[in-house]
Formats: structure tokens, sequence, C-alpha cells
């Protein structure tokens, strides 16, 4: 079984925009952050893509509106970043305050700065397989981390557990696509799925993407499996300082032996996140510069 | 074995509509006809359009640029009917002539206008699940059919075989979408796929949509499925006066007493397509005219 390290991975990527970043002579790229309110895991999340960009050679702006902000208000704001020419990249840290649409504010972000990929317009260009738009940065994560971890898809099966918008649906159609890495027969199983552990069981590739703890257990697993856990839950655990542990989607320690490679939580998917998000907005800089 | 009657399901769809069209007083919904050139089998498909529009009573524009219309000037002819108010859904007729870039020019048809549903916007919004925007023809066809034929996918194991962007990949987005009829379990096949008839036996539901004749054999298909076959196939065949006959991409002969229901080739996938392009012209009136 092989570790596949996502903090080494993520950080070779680091290194290699650190490298381009450098090469721009004049204005730097730039992203925008924009956290409402004082969320302690947002602050967080915030602060190390803030870290991240600074360590790339990034541009960041930081900007926090007060919890209190109207939906009209931050969409005006929005409108400002879209219409800055200093401004590559947006990033609307989520979970927004419950006063205002999540969804409408994410649509909100011009296509061309959406270096999250949430904008319906850059979804349809995954599925279309057109490369000028922004893959989302999970998704995009998980097909990097796979790369580079030597794992062509081509002719696996690849099993995707969850469907959701910013993780199930876009890895599944990345894994899809008519090019090198890619070209997967994809099964996407949910909640509705019967027999789950027999679906699962065909995976050569495994992507949990579920949200629940350690849903995905050792008899769900074919040996010899790549098996990639996207999912971050927290577990009460009372011999931690903090009364709780996070873990993924996997029972790491049964399935773990079986798998010829599998991602560990934390260390896995969400630092390839980051790296996706800088990644993104260096092609948005690009993409600006370029016309 | 029951078979699908996609003439009998499209024209039940046509008098529902004729029924609603009827209903509005005032302007009625039109849709523009847009046929490059004289390719014959584009010269009948225009004509079962029209004639479908006339039977429901919507209007109908029809418009015949020439072959040696440039790229520019189709541009600026869709442009002239995105603006025009009294026009609410834009067809164009595929192939184009060699020297037009076709996706541009679908591109080109406004989202609001794209009742062919071939714009990256409506493709990202059936990923979304947002039913404001417009699904494609043949896979809203194909989603149609099935309910109408009291098939629910929920808990099924939907196999797709192809992965094109105005079937395959559409069609498994909505199959497995969380609502009433869909919740399908979904695989994506096709031609790098390892072991395809594996895969195709675990179908409850098969979607042939692979443009290979008589691809689909009996040792493909689950004694008891339910076979879509999308595919239209011209073969030789002596026998014929035109010379061929229309095959489907499913062998139909072998698989049909096997299935608990079949669409035949003709007269199932296909009618369905220009019952849906209806449909959606009379969706884009109205939300032209709900704002």
């Amino acid at each position: 079984m092989e570790l596949i390290d996502g903090n080494k991975i993520a950080a070779e990527i680091a290194a290699e925009l650190k490298i381009e970043v450098s090469a721009i002579a004049g204005r730097k790229p730039c992203i925008a952050l924009l956290r409402v309110g004082d969320d302690v895991a947002s602050i967080s999340y915030v602060r190390k893509k803030e870290k991240t960009a600074a360590e790339i050679g990034l541009e960041s702006r930081i900007i926090l509106p007060p919890v209190t902000i109207s939906q009209a208000e931050l969409f005006a704001l929005i409108d400002q970043l879209n219409n800055d020419p200093g401004v590559d990249g947006i990033l609307v840290q989520s979970p927004l305050p419950k006063h205002i649409d999540e969804v409408a504010v994410f649509r909100r972000v011009s296509p061309a700065k959406d270096v999250d990929g949430f904008n319906t317009l850059n979804l349809g260009k995954v599925a279309q397989e057109d490369e000028t738009g922004f893959v989302a940065c999970t998704p995009a994560g998980i097909m990097e981390l796979l790369a580079r971890s030597g794992v062509d898809l081509k002719g696996k099966h690849v099993v995707v557990l969850g469907r959701s918008l910013i993780v199930g649906k876009p890895v599944a159609l990345l894994a899809l696509q008519k090019k090198a890495g890619a070209n997967g027969t994809v099964t996407i199983c949910h909640s509705a799925t019967a027999n789950l552990p027999a679906m699962t069981r065909q995976a050569d590739v495994l992507i949990a993407a579920i949200g629940r703890a350690e849903f995905v257990t050792a008899d769900m697993v074919k040996p010899g499996a790549v098996v990639i856990d996207v999912g971050i839950n927290r577990v009460v655990d009372a011999s931690k300082k903090s009364g709780y542990r996070l873990t993924g989607d996997v029972h790491f320690v049964s399935v773990a032996p079986l798998c010829a490679k599998i991602t560990p939580v934390p260390g896995g998917v969400g630092p390839m996140t980051v790296a996706m998000l800088m990644k993104n907005t260096l092609k948005a800089y690009r993409l600006q510069a370029c016309g």
C-alpha cells in the first residue's frame, strides 16, 4: 500500500507556480479573498489561502464585510471586483450567513474570475471539455493527485460516491473526458443507490465524497484499488484536547491495507484544493492578460 | 416484451402542447428554424419541425441562408434573432458547411433562446439541476419516454453507452438528478471501456447512444432490462428501393425478446426529439414573457 501524500504534491505544485509567477514582469496575479463574518473555520481557511498566495508570489486582497451585510451590498461588492482590472480571481469563502443566497452569490462572480469553478458556465465547460474555463478546486485537485501518483484512468472503472455539485459531478465529468490520464468508465453512486457495496467493490479507483465519517468499509473495496478520500468529518474523540478528530469518508485503518494507493485525511485531497485555487488564479491572470 | 412507441408518446405531447398554446391570447410562441444550404437530410428535418410547429399552433420562421454565407454573416443573423422579441427559440440545423465553426455558432445563440440546449450555460444548468435552462432535445426526450412508460430510475442502475455532448453526458446527468423519476445510479461507458459487455449486462436501464449499427447484442443485455436505442444508422440493404435501411445501435431482433421494454428504430427516440423542441419553445416563450 502506498500513501498518496497530498501535502507533498501540493507543495510541488506551489513550487512550480512560484517559478511561473516569478517570471512575470510587472503586475502579479491577484486573488480577492472575500470572507463574510467571523466563522472560525472560515478564518483559518482564508488565512491558509492568503499564506499560500504569498509563498507563491501572488497578490491577495482580503475583504472582510461584516456578517450583517445585505445580499444587495454583497452583490455590489462582487460587481466592483468583477470590474476591477487589478483583480484576476475572486473567492467567496463558504459558508455565507443564512440571510444570503449562497448560490446566487457564487453566480454573481464573473465566469472569467470564478477561480472556485462554481459558476454554471464553468461547470458547463467541464462537461464540454472546454479548457478555457475553471474547474472547481477539489475535483481538479483529485485529478492532479491521480496524475502525479501515476494513476491513468484509461480502461479503469472509476466509482464516484456522492453526486454533489462541487465534487461528485465535476470529478465524474473529468474522469470521463477524452484526454490523456482520463478516459475512465465512470459510475456515480449516491444515497439512493441499491446494493452500494456491490457497486463500490467494482471500482479500480474509488472516489469517496459522500460526507459521512468512515462510511466506506473494507467489504466495500476491491483489493488493489486506488482510494481517494474527499471527506473531512469531525467526530467526537474524548482523547483529543479539542474533543474531536478529523476523519475521512473512508474507514482508513481497515481499508488502507487492501489498497494499492490511498489518500489520508487530513493530508490527502485537502491541501490540493488550495494549490488548485492558486493555479486557477494564475490561469485567470493569463486569460485576462491575453484577452 | 413491451415496445415503447415514440410516435404515440410524441403525439400525446404534441396534443398537450396544442391545448396549452391554444390558451395563449395574443402573440403565439415562435421558433426560428435556420438551415444553411440544401443538405437533403436537413431539408427533411427542418420540414418536419415546421410541420409539427404548425400542428401545435406555434409560429415558425424559416431562414435559409445560402451555403456560401460567411461565419460573420451567420453570427450577425443569429444576433438579429437573439434581439428580436418576436422570436422565442432559435434552432440552427446541423450539420453546417465545413467553413463554419459549428460549436461557435451554437454558442452564439442566446442561452434564453437556445431551445436545442447546446449552449454551455444550459448544459451547466442540467448539471446544477437548475430548471430555468433548456435540456437538449434528445436526452430530454429519453427521460420523457421513460417517465411515460412507467419506468422510475430510482434505485436502478442506468448504463449509458456513449459520452457525447448532446446525448450521453446530458442524459447521464438527468438520470442522476435528485428528482422524482430520476435518482438512478449511473454508469457511462464508451469506446475506451474495458470489458464492455460485463458493464452493460448490469444495466436495469440501458441507453445506447454510441452511433454504431446494431452494436448492442443479446449477450450484452440483462434479461428484463429496459433498452433505449438512440442510434440512427444507415446500413446498406439491397432489398430496399433506397438501397439502405435505418437501424439503431441495438441488434433489435436478438435483444428485444430479452427486454422488459425497448424502443424501436425508427419510431422510438427520434420522434421525441421534435416534440421536446416544441416543448422547449413554449418554455422559452413563457420565460421571456415572464421575465
